[in-house]
């Protein structure tokens, strides 16, 4: 929780944490700002220090209503950095930057960095910060494992709201997708238009994204909406022109945010329209089998790779290869089980590759759980996916309840 | 253009270019990669060889609808890479990096780093890759003076289409706006909705994203729509709250992209509904007047910033502040003419702070011009923007025309 930030900062020894890009769609800068429409900014959270925003003049109105202290760059004349840095821009912001930690009280020990944003010109002026002022150490940390998102892991009451909202939301969308794909009439196979003309995965997108944006959120990262072999490849996102086709297994994976890169929720189910082959069911109740399983095994503040292991277990029991035996198979149960979701998709807690035992369930998280089975060489693919929190109560609660059917039916299906 | 980047590689001296970071929202790759469902990636683009992108295994389809030649991420064992590395995942990721630059036979030289993502551990990385790795010389250049951008700053005329199309729904959904305003009776100065509630700035905003939605396009970075002393500080959103009241400077500027993170456009319009009063109409007078001043005086091949002096000149001389002033004004004209716009809606050429004579109106470039007015005293704003580009002719083209007219009608208005 952002409560935990200022004890992770002591524990690691940081005397400032910096945070650099955009207020939208930049996690670490909603996290800390509340976001709003800031193209470029920068905030310095001092271990013993209030968080001061550095904001472009334009957009004062945004920063202000972040109710963080706040600091017009323009009091940096960028004229005089400039002509001090002898014409180079990237030396000039170093400097720009060095004056800001001052500004802040910061002007010796490890000072951590975060933000997405262009990361050349980053990586060149935080070079030239380190060179000129070595009384300061800059650390970057491997994105997967950084304090930030291990403050975040755990969300407040309010945080789980607003993700639980967007539970609603997504599964609202899909509960039209359905009814959507449902009202078309089945000719030779394939649902039709009223045109005769095969519905296609690109007619189907269109609506989720219309949907999606009739309840105001956004869609930044697309939607996986693949059928058939397509389904067998985990992120395949789809083929736009491929038809709706009967009996075929449709991967429906759906992770859209609050509307300038808020909160995300993360959902899958898998299809079948019309009716479901008996290798598709036996797919399909593999998968199911296992999803139920290890949604009834989760126990309060257990490492989540545990739960890793055990769907490697039981994919294997079942006679499917799986990710322990070779981590780079293509075929049976190919990723993790799941991962924390939040200002990210994808953010701590980890279940798969680089989790380690301080990734644990603990109240507040809210994750993925999300077995699947993929045989594109059989041309079909299956993943259950549903988005859980783990209430203060210790209580597993899945976020927005959905129906976990395979078949959809259609008419003359 | 993309044609250009080998020999602006050349003329650098740089052995390859570096690419990191998702295949959306993310202007670098987006160019060389044609976008696509990729969560994190790397290309390598030598200056004597092919382009290499190095893809999840898991999106191996979207890595391969690139067309580019591609090396699967997992080849790289990541278990011996970490015990290599002594457990530590910077080092792991940077031996990584240096077996990528390797296989694409980059083994000196100076390597540019492009891409948008977390900035802290990617400086992680590339420090521990340049400390390991003191034959190469990575590069980080200035964000608004990149080799990319420079490239970039020219389109071809597959480029100059898809802005053109976006200036088509761009504007289109700025026309529903204006009938959808229009269509509202006035009461008490302010536009109602049929429950007789005042029609607000979240009303239009969501209908808008609708609208967007509905022809296929993103809006990731949301929309200014705001309304008198707001309309006079020029990146401020506007207030969701605030009735759509009759008289007031309104500044609607919209940015959409294509989905994914493709190319934008860039459009503003100051509106008053009902009637302008006269401050209001005077201050926009100003502005369209110079507005079509620069207009007529662009001529391809000039430095962009020239205009940016003309602009000041016309405006100071109908009795304005100006930013050639004092760069810290906030009333008058505070802001640069305009800026390319591509992949990002803020790119090269520049004509405001840090604009150079390199910054041409060359054949090929996408532009704002955007003059404006800002006085949050007097409770108003006006800009008016369109986005041109310079034909292989040489001539000055706007991409996509609507009306200038400052009052819309209304009903009882």
């Amino acid at each position: 929780m952002k409560s935990d930030l200022r004890r992770i900062m002591g524990e690691k020894g940081y005397a400032a944490l910096l945070i650099t890009g955009p207020a939208q769609h930049n996690a670490p800068m909603v996290y800390l700002t509340g976001g709003g429409h800031m193209t470029n900014a920068d905030l310095i959270l001092p271990q013993d220090g209030e968080a001061t925003l550095f904001y472009n003049p334009m957009e004062r109105d945004e920063a202000a209503a972040s109710g963080l202290k706040t600091i017009n760059l323009a009091e940096y004349n960028w004229k005089d950095l400039l002509a001090e840095a002898g014409g180079d821009s990237i030396q000039a912001t170093a400097l720009r930057y060095r004056r800001m930690l001052a500004d802040c009280g910061v002007t010796a020990g490890k000072v951590a960095v975060y933000g997405v944003s262009e990361v050349g010109s980053t990586y060149a002026v935080l070079s030239a910060l380190q060179a000129a002022m070595p009384e300061i150490e800059i650390v970057g940390e491997p994105a997967r494992t950084s304090s930030m998102l291990e403050a975040r892991a755990t969300k407040d009451s309010d945080e789980v709201a607003r993700v639980r909202k967007m539970g609603a939301i997504t599964t609202a969308v899909v509960g039209q997708v359905a009814d959507f794909l449902s009202s078309h009439p089945a000719k030779d196979g394939v649902l039709v238009k009223k045109d005769n003309q095969p519905l296609t995965i690109g007619d189907v997108k269109s609506k989720i994204n219309l949907w999606l944006a009739e309840k105001g959120v956004e869609n930044p990262h697309g939607t996986i909406f693949s059928i058939g072999r397509d389904a067998g490849v985990p992120h395949s996102t789809g083929n736009p022109s491929d038809p709706m086709a009967l009996g075929k297994t449709i991967i429906f994976d759906i992770y859209p945010c609050e509307a300038g890169g808020g909160y995300h929720y993360d959902f899958t189910r898998t299809w079948c329209l019309g009716y479901a082959p008996d290798k598709v069911l036996a797919l399909y109740e593999d998968v199911y089998s296992v999803y139920q399983t290890i949604l009834s095994e989760l126990v309060v503040n257990q490492p989540f790779k545990h739960y890793q292991d055990r769907t490697c277990e039981l994919f294997a029991a079942q006679g499917h290869p799986t990710i322990a035996d070779d981590p780079t198979i293509q075929e049976g149960y190919v990723h993790g089980l799941g991962h924390g979701v939040g200002l990210q998709i994808h953010e701590a807690p980890w279940s798969g590759a680089g989790a380690t035992e301080k990734d644990i369930l603990a109240p507040g998280i809210v994750a993925t759980i999300e077995p699947g089975l993929y045989y594109p060489s059989k041309g079909m693919g299956c993943r259950l996916e549903d988005s859980i929190t783990v209430t203060p109560e210790g209580r597993i609660e899945i976020l927005a309840e959905f129906p976990l059917d395979l078949v959809l039916p259609v008419k003359n299906g």
